[in-house]
């Protein structure tokens, strides 16, 4: 089997940001109320969620380029309009910083945060999948509080 | 940016089995009656989204590998041990025919089951995204059934 790309350094980003575009309007779908007051089954509300993104996205791509790692903090929105709008400086701040990593270093072994170790592609995979996880989850509470969400194969 | 690879043909596959293994156990975490006959929020089953996912995975690929694509039907499963069983014999048919796709291809647009045009390698993404995602919402069902779901993190 072939060693060429699958998905290239430039290809990641844009599906990223596609992803990215698709949690901001399930963000923008919940009333302002329930993002942090909502959950189903004893689970985490969906702004809750969201802080974790915004502790992960741009952390963990600021940590690969320049070799310090903020502390794994959550990220600190407690409000709809905070998340909102943090969501978009991030990604600004995505764009800019992943071209700064050397594609050479992708299928290098890392430690992230100084406690997660992995291959610098599965770490950044693992990022961008927790958020499609836990992005369906919002899924399920937009569903059981009567609210059609986003599609899921609109990511323009 | 470079176009050098972000994940290379070999990783994409690893990558996928190993989100097949995480989705495997979430099946088998289900109650025999509660994997066709539970759902929130008016959504459905995680059996019936199961069954999508098999009929996404190995058609998908069995597509793009012979030229010729199956219609876009549900899979037939209709209980757990039947799922498992469709699930492990998928395993075996996608390890075979990933290694039968040239890269090069990845890159192409390309219309698969006659309808979803796209460029290979983003139509295969959101062959594994959509898994990531109903799986997840196969997770809020078992917390709302009182089950501690496989950890997210375990891909072994």
């Amino acid at each position: 089997m072939s060693d060429s790309a699958f998905l290239t350094q430039a290809a990641a980003l844009t599906h990223w940001q596609a992803h990215r575009r698709l949690t901001r309007r399930v963000i923008a779908a919940f009333p302002d109320d329930q993002l942090f007051g909502y959950s189903v089954g004893g689970m985490r509300s969906f702004g809750e969620m969201c802080n974790e993104f915004l502790s992960m996205t741009v952390p963990m791509t600021e940590g690969t380029v320049t070799g310090s790692w903020a502390s794994f903090a959550e990220g600190k929105a407690k409000t709809k309009s905070e998340v909102l709008a943090a969501w978009d400086a991030d990604t600004a701040k995505l764009d800019a910083l992943w071209p700064k990593i050397e594609a050479s270093r992708f299928p290098e072994t890392i430690t992230a945060f100084g406690q997660y170790t992995g291959k610098l592609n599965d770490l950044f995979m693992y990022v961008i999948d927790n958020e499609i996880h836990h992005r369906a989850q919002g899924y399920v509470y937009l569903r059981a509080l009567g609210i059609t969400p986003p599609a899921f194969e609109d990511r323009s």
